[in-house]
């Protein structure tokens, strides 16, 4: 089976992961409508390309936060990567490093952060943090995160509680007794009630603040407004995202999200999408919307489902020549000449 | 099997009711245009949801009337409930109670007003009113519901004929011969011909109104202009409603018309909504549209049709859990938190 | 089999009549993108209906150049009635007798004029007419039909050839050698080519006006354009027709040319429309923008393939009380209180 | 098999051409969607047809650049013709010249320009450029084209790399052995790299013109913006074309660029359409919306491949008939009474 382009991974990844696994790293809440606009809304954009310019020199770099990735495409943070895969977020990580691009880790990773680190030293990383009743814990994690040469800190902020997906209510979803949420274990033992803070507010960005000398990026930010107090709480960063459409069903599709809140951020912070992404075009049409580089989540999945670390490179590979091909394409041979001129919302 | 949302209790319904009890009904008027685009309209709005708010401590009551309930969906007034549970009404009416809502009560009832109201003592109901030719006939039931406690008065204003729905038509469809509409009994005597009163006008508003100081809340309005005429007949409420597409087909969808009327009424009287509630965020998108409470027919039946009052309650539950969690997830803590803001229409 | 809606006659004649016939009468020009466009341009209308109006005596008779019928919906000209039924035309002319309804005959009849006169005197006729190449053969058949008493006639101005219907090419079309066009006997004897004339143009009108007194009605107008020149040109009625998308494919369906056409006529002629009629609600509908009477062609036919005369009479009179329901339930409770406030385009 | 519709042609090549060749004939880039939108687009514009004009003599002769051609559809520069008929190209040139319209000879096809010349003697033909790295090979083909009576020369502009055909690369596409891209076997030769130069822009149209005074043609122009361009770069005619949605995916259906397109030029120079004509209608759209000329890809090579010669002519003659048809129906007697009056775009 040759793997052509992403849907051949996601067709592998439904044909061999266990169903539990499959439908877990599948699931949207309530009738996934949200999960299935993440795609159909990509579908709505359309090309201006333009023509006749020199593209034989393509430059497909691009800086996020001011590090060096080689196209504008990392890794979004997903929980349980051993369920994937049996070296899990290891895997993921020597992948994101060979690719040279950024991996965001998840609290809910099956490996620790030493264990990621150690796997891929010098890899640019941020680490993804839910904020947990056990604030100490929180804290721990975060400067642990830092200690190890994480560069980045995500905080998820739309998950006070967890969306209702109902293939996992059906399937009775919980990690295989062999895997662990090993960052949390301690966290875990502590309290049996959800360890979820669902009392978070924007003045706990002042807390993180304090902890940590890192940049801080805010992910699950859907409206303009909450762009807004996001910029004026400090933050380095926001990934526009409604959580792979996991979470509130019916919202915004993440591209369309993206349109209002990079029109807020008027380049105050960076803006970045993830949600949806199956395509190098769909790369092109982020970036050209402003978002300075997309994250994907399922489809690195299905990479770690194919092959483990070589499997998460071909998917990141293919992303990667099908970005340069739609850039040159439509005219670009380099991501600062991308532009909102190359894009228009078809009226259908 | 497990029931996990709303559609389950509806598969169970169809599987298990006789095919003519499931097609009277599911049946929408001629096409059944209306009747699916009640649940089409809600999946048109769109979320705005906000971040980083303090969710911790939920409060999802509401107040119908001045009468509190534990959230914001009522049962609505629907027919011959024993087709769907042998206890009929009475197990509607217990489990209402249990769970501290509103439940209508349907002249076309197959209990007894009274037997609905010993059923469940103290419950909070509302009586539903069709207008007979037998002015006589309808006066009594209206001070019977009075004198039993009943706290509301119903007026269904769109059905001077009943709508034309195909398989109702094709099944000859008639209650088995164990089962009567009780409240009923003697005037089906004492007239062989429809009993409904197609000469009903808004004047009728004021003879009601003669006979009992319940508030008259008026069903089925449609449009602007209606809502003006009933809040200058001093109706004490307005529910928003086609009937579930069993009258005129192709009229607005429930949720569209909410919006009219809401703007029309400008808060002098309480605006609900019933047709195409699915999930608990429909229902928070018909609170943030302006209405007060939503109320659920053909689900309620499922639910009968699933346990009787068990089952019930079990479709209640479900909803109130979606509603809170749906709440959370949009950033509101309570029902006095949600507003227009929280939602969009798409242009899809 | 119960006949409860049109659909019913459809799925019956689709099932009983020779495939040739079938597919002749269902014919749609090209990809019969405008037959199926003339269905679905109703389902986009919707209705606002009025509540509380006194409904009890419902009067749906209208006029149509001062003739009354018993409610607004006529038969439309078409081919071949013989196709359907044995008796063709003469059952057309009886049914709609029967109805008291307008019948308009095609000059494609398989009967003679003198045989549908003879088969139902002092019926409502109207007489339709192509203009051939032969201009005494068609002077002769305008004064026939105003001698035996047709009260209208209607020049079909969409025909200077015939639409390319892909079935009918596959099929080899013809009629069986047993039936005739029999109003057309002589003319075909005397020229063996194509018989319309693609010359005609608005002058002709005035030619038509030196041969007759009948009014004239002139049918297949879709542009406000040509409705201002039907209108200088002094016909005293317009039918708003695409031929049932037999002729130029991808025009505008029926009901939304009707729309500008009513506009533009601003009532100094009648105008009527044929196409998509297929539920009573259709019929307000059309009421509702403008129409004085809409025409049935297929419906008809599907009618005389059930059951000859009585099945038209079956098809008329569902259509009838689906009419008279469907006014009642939008609050009208005569023809004269239909208008525009009743409806409203949907934005999908 | 009754061929009365160029989708009957489709269906036979579907059948009976090799996979890899329907598969290279069929492909769109990535997900197919502008290939697949080049059609939808032209169903969303619906007709204003005029009625009772004199259409007894219809002429449906246009010019391009000049020369008149029998009606305004030629055929647009393909590939690989020998994998659709054995006698490829040559086979193209002849029906192209029965029917007395122009025929755009590709850079890659599989007979050489003078045995194309030699087939039909005296047609009319275009000659389509690729810009190739090797400068001297591309000038030499220009000259040769000149030489060998070619009256255009059309530079694709939309190839600066191949699209991604995601069925050509799984099925490993390449030309069979026995065929060859016998117009660049030289420059093949010379290097091994792809040769087409991605570094070609508009100052190579003064190079060309250097080379050349054959008119230039323009094809792959999908913005008002490179419309503006091409015309100050002094082109003679512009072909608005996504490459049959090959190349960059989800750009603008061709019919709807062209609007743009032609709203920018002002008649300064000719434009042309290519992609999605499939009926004669969809040729009097594209008039209507400004197109001189609309060229034919996909359709042409189903003809090849149906009956070689042979049936390319009977596509036409379809394409010819009906063309000349909706003209009529439309109420047009000639090309130049086609304005954009006849069309609308639907709001669906």
């Amino acid at each position: 089976m040759a793997m052509v382009c992403l849907s051949d991974f996601e067709a592998y990844a439904k044909k061999y992961l266990p169903k539990i696994a499959w439908d877990y790293f599948a699931a949207g809440a309530d009738d996934c409508t949200t999960r299935d606009e993440n795609i159909l809304a990509y579908k709505r954009i359309r090309f201006r390309p333009r023509m006749l310019r020199d593209v034989s020199m393509m430059d497909i770099r691009t800086k996020i936060l001011g590090s060096e990735i080689s196209f504008p495409v990392g890794i979004a943070p997903t929980g349980f990567h051993q369920l994937a895969w049996p070296d899990g977020e290891k895997s993921t990580a020597r992948a994101a490093r060979a690719m040279n691009t950024c991996y965001i880790a998840s609290t809910y990773s099956t490996c620790t952060l030493e264990e990621i680190s150690a796997a891929a030293p010098g890899g640019l990383r941020w680490f993804q943090l839910y904020i947990h009743r056990n604030r100490a814990a929180s804290q721990q994690l975060v400067q642990q995160a830092e200690a190890l040469g994480f560069q980045g800190l995500v905080l998820t902020a739309d998950l006070p509680y967890t969306g209702k997906r109902r293939a996992d209510v059906r399937n009775g979803f919980r990690l295989p007794p062999h895997m662990k949420v090993k960052n949390l274990e301690q966290a875990f033992e502590v309290c049996k009630m959800s360890l979820l803070d669902p009392s978070v507010t924007w003045n706990d960005i002042y807390w993180l603040r304090s902890l940590t000398c890192l940049p801080i990026i805010i992910k699950g930010i859907l409206t303009r407004e909450d762009a807004e107090l996001a910029v004026r709480h400090g933050v380095q960063g926001i990934i526009v995202s409604n959580h792979g459409g996991r979470q509130l069903d019916e919202g915004p599709a993440a591209i369309d999200a993206l349109v209002e809140v990079v029109e807020e951020v008027r380049g105050r912070v960076e803006v970045y999408v993830d949600g949806g992404i199956r395509k190098g075009s769909d790369v092109l049409k982020a970036l050209a919307l402003g978002a300075k580089c997309v994250f994907i989540g399922r489809p690195a999945l299905w990479g770690l489902a194919y092959k483990g670390e070589e499997g998460l490179q071909d998917v990141l590979r293919i992303l990667q020549d099908e970005f340069r091909l739609s850039m040159a394409l439509a005219g670009c041979a380099s991501v600062s000449e991308v532009g909102q001129h190359l894009v228009q919302f078809s009226k259908l």
